[in-house]
């Protein structure tokens, strides 16, 4: 079962016509929303007002904590963050949604970064639509692009990086790196791997092979938010010294990490 | 010369401290703000807050004319839009942001999409940092995610994308696509092309070699905003069917968008 609580809000009291009520009407409709990379103000404005008006919130294990801060007093509030081997199952929350929905309730879907960056925005506004729930995605900022850019990170540059590609670094079906990894790190200018940690050895090992094992990379620790830190090293070394750490990470490799110290003038 | 004009505001009169002082200070300060795909509701709650800060904001062609609503009565704006062939020259830019700062004004630079995607803000932070100008980047919700994801279309999905590649279709060097371009869309489940359509029909001839004259493609033109439009066609005859249209546009090939269908049911 998932885990409900209340908002407490900033003290407005209940919303007329809210959940207390359970109406069934015309209001029930999902949000699929972007909460971005990490730190609550690179919400945007309007995944800000929609959390604001929604009756029910469903948020994810990487939605940053601070964005719930904004529900108005009374708001359903429903942990269904998924870690590996545990959280509920995607038909789950699936049918979470729609049950919310047809009781007439806004709801809305919370998750970090950008829903339909391997976020499986598609696969729950796709279940919420063919049950005839009207259903809209709100982008938000991928720790794939924005996670780079708050460690001074170019992807795409005139100084050198006219491309960068993005594969994941465990895919759901085998929990393996992408098969592409290296035909991508050889065609692109800049790497950039999402979910790197657990598959790091192999990633490293393989954009080694195809980039050169001096290839500059970088590794992107809790970015954009307080604890962000930046570990540059070789692509060969990278693995070695992220020992220990933990998620969330993105890893970049290639021109765009290169361009780091170009941007910052040597700056931490 | 770049164009200057005062902010309306929102009738709270000039900032004490402000421009008109023209205090040299400690306020002299830099930051280069991502103002996302082009719907004003989806700058992020950081940009709006710097924006109604500033003291001085210097936007791009593509930043959300609305966005500039937030600023405080008596801001200087500062249009430095460039287009092809005309606006003013990047070195200008980075002048006056150094000159601004320099008389103590919170600056603003702000750019459509992410600073650091194609955005030149490395350019800039760089040249502001090196004159010993605090200098910070803000990132924004990409055009190479957000059109796609306002368009329904995944780039990483388990359904069948576990990576995408981003790539200029008009180089700064040569004007023409990034070499790199067939290669990625070998290696790559979807490819994103930013900026197409001035070389489209060479664009589309590659992909389609790369990836098969039926490959599946959508062009998201003004992605995010109330004009959005998607024409979706197999990749070799999209250059056709988008003939006379102008940017800002976003392509898609491959496994991304041939998911839309699923996402959306079928809607348009």
């Amino acid at each position: 079962m998932v885990r409900e609580r209340r908002a407490r809000g900033r003290g407005c009291g209940a919303h007329p016509g809210g959940p207390e009520e359970g109406l069934a009407g015309p209001r029930g409709r999902v949000h699929i929303v972007g909460a971005g990379p990490g730190d609550p103000e690179l919400l945007t404005l309007k995944a800000a007002r929609l959390i604001s008006e929604a009756d029910v919130i469903l948020y994810d294990r990487l939605a940053p904590p601070g964005a719930l801060s904004l529900a108005r007093g009374g708001a359903i509030l429903v942990d269904v963050g998924k870690a590996p081997g545990r959280g509920p199952a995607q038909d789950l929350i699936n049918r979470e949604l729609v049950r919310h929905a047809e009781a007439g309730r806004a709801v809305v879907r919370l998750k970090g970064g950008d829903p339909l960056v391997f976020g499986r925005g598609e696969e729950e506004c796709s279940y919420v639509l063919s049950r005839g729930i009207p259903c809209e995605i709100v982008p938000g900022v991928s720790s794939a692009t924005g996670a780079p850019t708050c460690a001074g990170i170019p992807l795409g540059s005139r100084w050198g990086s006219s491309s960068f590609a993005v594969v994941t670094g465990r895919t759901a079906a085998s929990g393996s790196p992408a098969p592409s990894l290296g035909a991508l790190a050889r065609a692109a200018d800049t790497l950039v791997v999402m979910m790197p940690l657990s598959n790091l050895g192999a990633i490293a090992s393989e954009a080694s092979s195809a980039m050169g094992a001096g290839a500059p990379a970088a590794l992107v620790l809790n970015g954009c938010t307080a604890a962000q830190r930046v570990i540059e090293a070789p692509i060969s070394e990278i693995a070695s010294a992220a020992a220990g750490l933990g998620p969330p990470a993105v890893l970049v490799a290639g021109a765009g990490a290169a361009l780091r110290r170009r941007v910052l003038g040597g700056a931490p």
